[in-house]
């Protein structure tokens, strides 16, 4: 076959899905937060179940969870994870924040965090979409690793939690 | 943190993919069931093959499997399942009642009833959107797990079919 | 072009997605419904809230909405429907039986009867999925179109609900 | 038909896709915006293309603008829109920050704000999982909309961007 | 806002869904084709349906209707299409050679080309997973555009078919 | 139960997921391949990243990969696969034909032949559709499985190619 690559354009740069085959399974976790900025006055009504779409945060934790399902057919490099667990939290942080935490695991040959992360920031978004209507200004913040176990580099604690 | 949990609303109903990291991979399998009840002139059409729309049954029976690998995109708190298996089967029962039944094995840390139910659901959902045109009261019923086998639970053989 | 059809296998029975290019746009609405049979006790904890996985209704409301948006990707003939509402109510009736209905309304060229068998029949399968722990014999029952409008066919009601 | 509501579980908080049948269809515009906070290097290695994984901004561009079409997919009670054009660009902003940023725009009943959102979350958690073997820590954050057009509401420019 | 740009990386190649807003809606078809090389013995089976997974030619046509409604969820930069209309033929050419056309329409700002192309590549996919047990040579070839109708590019023939 | 076959529509032909319960898991990689012939200039503006809907071979490379997760859900009959690995690489062969191979592993019962080819395949034809404004008559050809390893049948070199 008289082949010259395309070099140029596809070597540098060109994106894999990494081969993980061969990697020993471990059990992996992972949690993830993500922080939502809102008027007083929305978090009030969400509190109230007064929002006119719904109950904001159950339908909020079945995104997550649905979204957590969902994450290898979003995120393009990622390897599909069977998950075996997957849990969402709401919290207040005042009367202006609504944090929301993710906590997934599996036993697998690559960790969860992007599930954990894809968790949180679906979440975050439907917060957003169930209550647009009365509060357009709100802002997701803060979506990070707060933790994760096993696999080959070992135990994650972010400083801030530490 | 000066954390506030929004207990009321999202403590105790809160949903979760229950954890089942850890436990033991054993073989599995379930036979669900759906009755479809319609007008003796449709039976006789998708016997003969003279519905418009296509071969009914040969339609069904791929929705159906396809369907049950889209079990846990579905059901929100369904853990996703690698199949290893599926298979599903058309009767009659007299001239106005289709039987469709399915037949799902695995080798998992979780069952496979709902892959099971969800393949004959959603063939059944197909019968009726290939007959619709020609008969609208079509009745879906008696959808329900017939057996399963494997997992902590044990065996499982529904009442009627002992 | 020398071709043979086959069409012993292929030509009578050949499904197709039927051609409805054309055809007018029209408000179309469509009332679909499920009956759940379970134990006097699955139905008490449903009502309390007292159900492990999670809080039961909530879950199956968003599994329907959202199952009616998948409808045309598990119905293979279906065509894509732009829904433009979609609402799911639970009843009792009597002590053992759970009612899922389903509302769904489009301005569109096609009908949205399958929209709404899909979300009750996904609604339902999750309810299941919610309970199976406790109550592996429930049975979905019934599953029918209650009602539509609009279209070329014209309105329907079933006769049980006249 | 004796029929009593679960009314105290289901009726108040009850999640709908609201009804949008005979709006008027006009022109809809979104544009969203994220911020990832990342080490000096890792900025460095994504300008340079040496991240192993691949070129991240070609990825995370194509991952955003799928993750746009899939937003009803995602986001319960999202009303299915479809998107007529869906853009995504990175800026820098010092040497630690990354901004994407996307403009959504279709002629819709109900506008794409979800779908910008959508987009920029997605992009940046692939930015995270291109870079996560590098750089744990980043955060994803400000996540908003800047500015939308058309619909009832009409116009909406965030301040900060005035 | 003190904002550089990664133009070297990001600006030129930049992907993007071009926007097709505000035009015009007109009837579009396509037809499209692909070959399938077979060997002699396994057209022969496929056409006495002594294919073990099952009857091919349904599963494929099937398969390749799904994935026409699928397009602009595997093709990044498409735009969303709602199909009014798909159909997939079989042919055969001589003993070794098994055409699939699909003919796709809609009415729309944009064009079915994708769709048609899509569909009878995963038709062409389904027949060589149903028989590759038994003949894992087969070579999909000639997958093209054979025409189209509308749009404002006009109609299109492809010349050998003229 | 007094039940007949529908034996002569549904028994013979009927299509499965055969049953892969029980197997070994073995080692598995699959390389496929598909040509696309262009006119030159279509290549040479592939080459020099002057396509206006951005750059051909990023887009097409994330397509690839994205659609070989999407296997089992596009080709009916086909095992859901945990993806272990894949890769897509781009060659010119002369002036007009650009080549798409895939190489795909995973540690599994199944082979990931059909992952493979619906990598090549979903690239294919993004390509197309980035340059189809351009050259609507680019041609997709001799897409084939090159060679693969694993499995009970062994490994296999598809002759051109040893």
């Amino acid at each position: 076959m008289n082949v010259e690559k395309l070099s140029h354009i596809n070597e540098q740069g060109r994106a894999r899905m990494v081969d993980v085959s061969g990697k020993p399974v471990t059990r992996r976790t992972a949690v993830a937060r993500s922080r939502i900025r809102m008027k007083r006055e929305t978090m009030e009504r969400i509190r109230q179940g007064r929002v006119s779409k719904g109950d904001v945060l159950a339908v909020a934790q079945v995104a997550g969870i649905m979204a957590a399902k969902k994450t290898a057919d979003l995120i393009p490099m990622c390897h599909p994870v069977p998950l075996k667990s997957a849990d969402i939290r709401f919290y207040e942080e005042g009367d202006e924040v609504l944090v929301v935490e993710a906590e997934v695991k599996t036993d697998n040959v690559t960790g969860v965090e992007m599930e954990a992360l894809t968790a949180v920031s679906v979440a975050a978004l439907t917060v957003y979409d169930m209550c647009k209507a009365i509060d357009r200004e709100m802002v997701v913040s803060d979506t990070c690793l707060l933790s994760k176990t096993g696999g080959k580099s070992g135990d994650f604690v972010r400083r801030e939690e530490k």
